[in-house]
């Protein structure tokens, strides 16, 4: 198996990149080989650092960068041989299993969607993110940005789409899927949120527990936090000022140590027919590392054939 | 002047309402008088068990209680001598200057709409609350639950209502005004945030700085934080909630310790004719203090007629 890293994407590229990649390719020894797309003359003197440990990567070369400011759509169309393109090509004809960027998440989106495809079957994918459980273990939020404005039958799929990585890549055991609202009671929320409500509440394929709150993104009601991306983007934002506002302070927290989105590593897009995942702008290499090593799990879990196949009916 | 409280209101009610009383009367004797409203048989015995400290208070009967789980538009209109709408009377004829209860919320709303009335030419009014800044002082957030679903038009307004607030009682200076957003760029964020954000760049009453995210609530990039009311509620209840992780862990810290309900007491009804607040449900004494001298601060700084002014033009 084989899980491709974008080598010039995020601030601190190629260098975190490859020294993350390093870090990863040792832990996946023997199950998956990562490979590195971007400029070779960047990234080949870099990897050598490393002596005998680069030899377990591959580099595949990529002329073009596209910058984290630049127009996501238009880099991508005009940047064919940028690294996020090349790698998009290779999850495409399945020379890889998994793509990772911590580059720009526009150009990330827009590959997701014009070059390996929304599923069949799913109206938009959604880019989710993990909470911490005070009781230990991860839920899964979202969406948390791609869509900023969501019809009802959008919500109910993210409930569908994140079910789903809850049970193959999460490894929970039915997991019990909340809509995030202003209050516990049914007919609260927006027409939308009221609408969605009801449409979780009959479907089949998950085990709804009705509205949550604010209040519970952090304990155990709900596995699975579903909302629009305008929503799930300010909870995620305010989560990690959170944690940046506790490490000045030094404050230290089993629990609140793992706000920290390096414990993850980066994003998925749930709902296209690869796997791809979006890491932080500022990863460091063991924020790259955590990305690379959930693009394997979520290779291994075969979470794209389960989405495919629940969606196909 | 008179501020009035809501003896009834809150799950420690009447004890707490009582005990809080008697500690804000304390800090305004001489500026203010305390009017508590409820049931005689009820308050009265813990009223005199504060002795002396009790003749600054006034007691004036209400027979009835709106109870927390009650419909309140149902139990407003049919319950016309609970403490809520006896209240409302007073504040509507000017017999007192403000009216705090830690009641039934959805009462509190209804009163404040059909008693108090909104302001002419507000379209919505909104429910504020406050959030602490890293380097000190308070930022006001609304709207944290009035209206779920907001017009452009309502966050605009929103943005004007705070920014009073700010200046007249945080005495906040030229107050910065910031929209909620996924992003800071002019053109993110959904149809509604993308059209108030144009209102609210034009609006002559206010110094808008743009988009702002969920990142900055704490910074101090905006004094005045505009959204809808789904999202402020969901963001209020997960710092609720922080603070109460915090608490359990016994973690301490000057700053998170701000995020503390009882510290501001309770959150103002804006856009009305008259001073209204609702405080928290498990309001202590001190949150019940701190409550009442907040509608003291209120009625001092002439904010609703400075509301009214701004509107009427």
């Amino acid at each position: 198996m084989k899980i491709a890293l974008d080598a010039m994407g995020g601030d601190f590229a190629p260098q975190a990149a490859v020294d993350g990649a390093v870090l990863a390719a040792q832990q996946l020894a023997g199950k998956a080989r990562i490979v590195l797309i971007g400029q070779e003359d960047a990234v080949r003197p870099l990897l050598e650092k490393h002596g005998a440990a680069a030899a377990e990567l591959e580099l595949v070369p990529a002329s073009q960068i596209i910058e984290m400011g630049e127009h996501p759509a238009k880099a991508y169309q005009q940047k064919q041989d940028s690294s996020i393109a090349v790698g998009y090509r290779m999850l495409h004809t399945g020379e890889v299993e998994a793509f990772c960027s911590a580059g720009n998440t526009g150009a990330m989106l827009v590959g997701a969607m014009f070059s390996v495809k929304p599923v069949p079957g799913v109206m938009r994918p959604a880019i989710a993110n993990f909470v911490p459980k005070l009781h230990g273990g991860l839920g899964i939020l979202l969406d948390v940005g791609a869509n900023a404005e969501c019809k009802p039958e959008m919500l109910e799929q993210f409930g569908e789409l994140g079910s789903l990585y809850a049970q193959y890549v999460l490894g929970i055991d039915k997991p019990k899927v909340g809509l995030m609202n202003l209050g516990e009671e049914e007919g609260k929320g927006t027409s939308i949120t009221q609408a969605a409500h009801q449409l979780l509440k009959v479907n089949p394929h998950i085990h709804f527990i009705g509205n949550i709150e604010g209040r519970d993104l952090f304990n155990d009601k709900a596995d699975v936090i579903v909302c629009d991306g305008y929503t799930g983007n300010v909870m995620l934002k305010m989560a990690e000022s959170i944690y940046d506002i506790m490490a000045d302070k030094k404050m230290q927290d089993p629990f609140f140590d793992k706000f920290n989105y390096e414990a993850v590593g980066g994003s998925p897009i749930l709902g296209i027919n690869d796997n791809a995942i979006i890491g932080h702008g500022v990863s460091t290499p063991l924020a790259i590392c955590n990305m690379l090593l959930q693009g394997y799990q979520m290779a291994h879990s075969g979470i794209s054939d389960q989405i495919k196949n629940t969606f196909k009916s």
